[in-house]
């Protein structure tokens, strides 16, 4: 029997999904989800639990909780990170996720792989105090540091090739639709 | 001596940031960081610890730890939730903290928000299946629930306000630049 496994990834599931989603490509459409509630003041409390793709319900292996909230110095109680920080956190996680599954597909061995991951922000668009200035991040950046079994040029496409497949950077750079409703009570 | 808080918030506190900011627009400058180590295949772990703003280095009252990973059906070990979760409850926490903020401010007592989150993806595009289709989201829905002491109309304009006050919702629908560099050894 043949291991297929490099860096923990099984490539042969890895490529049968693949196939089977080129084969019926509705298995492809998923929809993820988040329940969120307030607390109190900027504090509040959001549950992952179930997603829908591949053609039906799933649950995560356990519900994960996450709390945000703002720092003492905006005026918070500092319970959590801030809601920005889970931004670039999820840009900085979609990265790594896709790197370590595509090194996998290459046969690449990793032998150790971090980033950070930083955005700047003027909060004079969120406290409303100049129309010049947008709300959200004016950039991010991130610093990749990657050691494994292949040459410089082979690492570094890694995260390259990470980036052309990432669906998070993708809707961290290019925006996307975002429609609110709201029900009163 | 008279009480400045509501809902949580120290609205007193709010304003004197707020003048604060006005006569020093340099103290709006923030930086938030992310340091995010690879586990193994797509599971990935972040550190939210430090950030800058308001003149000053400043660290959470606790570290946070953050874990990521893809489901068993997208080949990943399910130890946690995905990337793209997280871009979806940064968003929800980033409209919840605001509208906590700005009941506060206006002095409407809230008894229960809720929100749910909805993000739909078609993974041919992260998966290089089909190149017609994106990599990320094709669209977001945000559900509010809003019980609080006002009237319905106020209920709502708090969403309202919240979003157009949100730096989350600013980077997920209008795009923010993301410079990526690799250094490998």
């Amino acid at each position: 029997m043949t291991t297929t496994t490099c860096n923990g990834v099984d490539t042969a599931a890895l490529f049968a999904t693949l196939d089977a989603v080129r084969g019926q490509p509705s298995l492809a459409r998923f929809q993820f989800r988040v329940a969120n509630s307030w607390v109190s003041g900027t504090h509040n409390r959001a549950v992952i639990s179930g997603f829908y793709g591949a053609g039906q319900e799933h649950l995560h292996e356990a519900p994960t909780t996450l709390e945000a909230d703002h720092p003492a110095v905006l005026v918070g109680r500092d319970n959590a990170p801030t809601p920005a920080e889970y931004l670039l956190h999820a840009l900085g996680a979609c990265l790594m996720s896709g790197l370590g599954n595509i090194a996998a597909a290459r046969g690449i061995e990793l032998d150790e792989v971090t980033a950070t991951i930083e955005g700047d922000i003027d909060l004079q668009g969120i406290l409303g105090l100049n129309s010049e200035v947008r709300n959200g991040f004016e950039g991010i950046r991130v610093q990749f540091h990657v050691k494994g079994e292949a040459e410089a040029e082979k690492l570094a496409d890694l995260v390259g090739q990470s980036r052309a497949r990432s669906a998070v950077y993708d809707v961290v750079t290019n925006g996307v639709p975002v429609r609110i409703d709201v029900a009163t009570m």
